[in-house]
């Protein structure tokens, strides 16, 4: 079990999603978080939904007195670069004797001084992002006996790996047997495995999601919930979008929708309405492996509560589909509704690789 | 300027589609090929197709007399590893101080023995597919002045990099200005630039084929056609043909296909019709910058003549498009009837990023 400390200077309250997921979802505990903007406070007087106590402190060396096994680097900043800032309070962990768990692209364990410093000092860095060697897609997930459902997103940030995480949950109450897939760095962290999809060289991107249904199949789940990334029109990671759209053959999507985007993230390319997000995944699909929208999960987080039975009451009406918040109504109903659609679909052509 | 000596020993008829590629297409020379199963011979007795009186040799030390700068490997062998009897031909090459160029997945100038060699020697090794650090898709392609026509195809290996070529030798035959975009290691060489998307981190694709549109403008042309990748519902590498698909920001798209095939090569996946093909590129384009597939290049090799034309009007008549065999019946006629399709297109949203 890691005791984490998060790196998250300037950046806890608004644009620290890793840092979010790991405190919301880990095993592993987090017993301090570093952001001098907040010193003093607790993580729940700055992130209210977020259930922990652990402090906010203003360096590394306030943060050694709460005893941490590991240092989490808390943010994933556009392209995954290291905030040159960042790289004393990363050495003085090394120094610590802190393990180093980063998720950027850029990765800590090629980095000369880091590298060099974890060797002096015997401390691993673990680079959540850097994928394992995957072969080609293969078609083996096409004789998968788990039914597989995969999160599709209106947006990248839009809280796929969380509904996903929820809905694991929710089958696992139900008495069922259910494998979450992480698919990107906070997931894995999370999980403890999985494959950074949007870091594998493209052409074994597909590969990537057809190993990770298969690595979770090897667990004999009954449903297999795989975390999506980024959206079908994001104009930077889409292809990452569809190489699990056809990686994964799943048997069904789950719609993640942020009900207050208008655009896409850091773009300006309009975020598409409900039917054509269900139309443009599933007119793909229908290329290789046929797989419908079988629910939609609204993020509506920053709403009231009429505000948000509006957007839940508007997205069934727009799609008759069932929709829920599951953070905010918890997962059991969505779970519910959806589960008996998981049925077992097959690909076009039962000759798979000639 | 280059002068190529090209290495494929026992392969050159049959199985050196790079080397009849760069023979047919590059500006560079060749001045000598290396097969002792054709020593004597010219090019274009081995290859008939190839107008080149280039001569067929045993070995490099007999190639040497035609004073080439460059060894190029000459074919693409399955699984793209070095055949270990062509190691000793590579190391004379270096010693003999010539430049090596290869597009094998296995990185030459990575190889102990090859980049010793290389650095006593001073010569340099260009692994062509080894791909640049590219940032993250901008927008920037957007703004470019020149029309982008995009090669998409319904499957892999079927002509697009030679109809792209051919095209781009049309246009500039009626006297615009057209560059020609490699996006994969054949036309690399061909090229002499490029990059080979399918081996960029997933990330970063689109990114890859941003910089490469971006390139091509610099030399400020009035066409840019890009040579595509895979094909759209292709289940190992739709991802490089979607991150083409948004990164080079087209303003129009030639529909590439193999009259032939009737299954995605090496797996079970149906080929789509003509229409489902246009529908599934242009919804796509549609969700960030729309553009239009403007026509249509037939790949009818193995077809006789009567065959080859039942086959175009087909295709007409199924799309209402101007389609053709450009290898068959020469590049003019489709670019005279594609070109003034290819007007300027915008993306959804004018503010690219926030």
């Amino acid at each position: 079990m890691r005791r984490y400390v998060i790196l998250a200077p300037g950046q806890f309250a608004d644009n620290a999603k890793t840092a979010h997921g790991v405190i919301a979802y880990s095993t592993d505990e987090t017993v301090a978080v570093i952001d001098p903007a907040f010193t003093g406070k607790t993580v729940r007087e700055v992130v209210p939904y977020l259930d922990s106590s652990a402090p906010i402190v203003a360096s590394l060396s306030d943060a050694l007195r709460y005893e941490p096994t590991s240092l989490l680097i808390g943010t994933a900043p556009q392209g995954g670069k290291l905030p040159p800032e960042w790289r004393v309070e990363i050495l003085l962990a090394i120094g610590s004797g802190l393990e180093i768990v980063s998720g950027l692209h850029d990765m800590l364990a090629d980095d000369p001084e880091f590298a060099g410093a974890a060797r002096r000092h015997n401390v691993a860095i673990w680079d959540v992002r850097k994928p394992p060697k995957v072969p080609l897609f293969s078609g083996a997930a096409y004789d998968v006996k788990a039914a597989v459902l995969l999160a599709v997103g209106n947006d990248c940030a839009v809280g796929k790996m969380t509904v996903m995480l929820e809905l694991a949950r929710a089958a696992r109450d139900a008495g069922a047997r259910a494998e979450f897939v992480p698919t990107g760095q906070t997931g894995i962290m999370i999980a403890g495995w999985g494959i950074a999809v949007d870091r594998v060289i493209s052409d074994f991107a597909t590969g990537a999601g057809e190993q990770l249904v298969l690595e979770a199949a090897r667990r004999n789940p009954q449903y297999i919930l795989v975390e999506g990334q980024g959206a079908i029109n994001h104009p930077a990671y889409a292809p990452v979008t569809l190489a699990l759209l056809y990686g994964c053959a799943p048997d069904g999507l789950l719609l993640v929708a942020d009900v207050k985007r208008t655009h896409i993230e850091t773009y300006g390319t309009p975020i598409l309405s409900y039917s054509d997000l269900i139309a443009a995944h599933e007119n793909l699909c229908a290329t290789v492996k046929p797989a419908p929208v079988v629910g939609i999960a609204l993020n509506t987080h920053g709403l009231d509560a009429s505000q948000a039975a509006e957007e839940i009451a508007r997205a069934f009406a727009e799609t008759s589909l069932p929709a829920d918040d599951v953070v905010r109504n918890g997962p059991g109903g969505l779970w519910k509704t959806v589960a008996p659609m998981l049925i077992k679909r097959y690909p076009l052509s039962a000759k798979v690789v000639a």
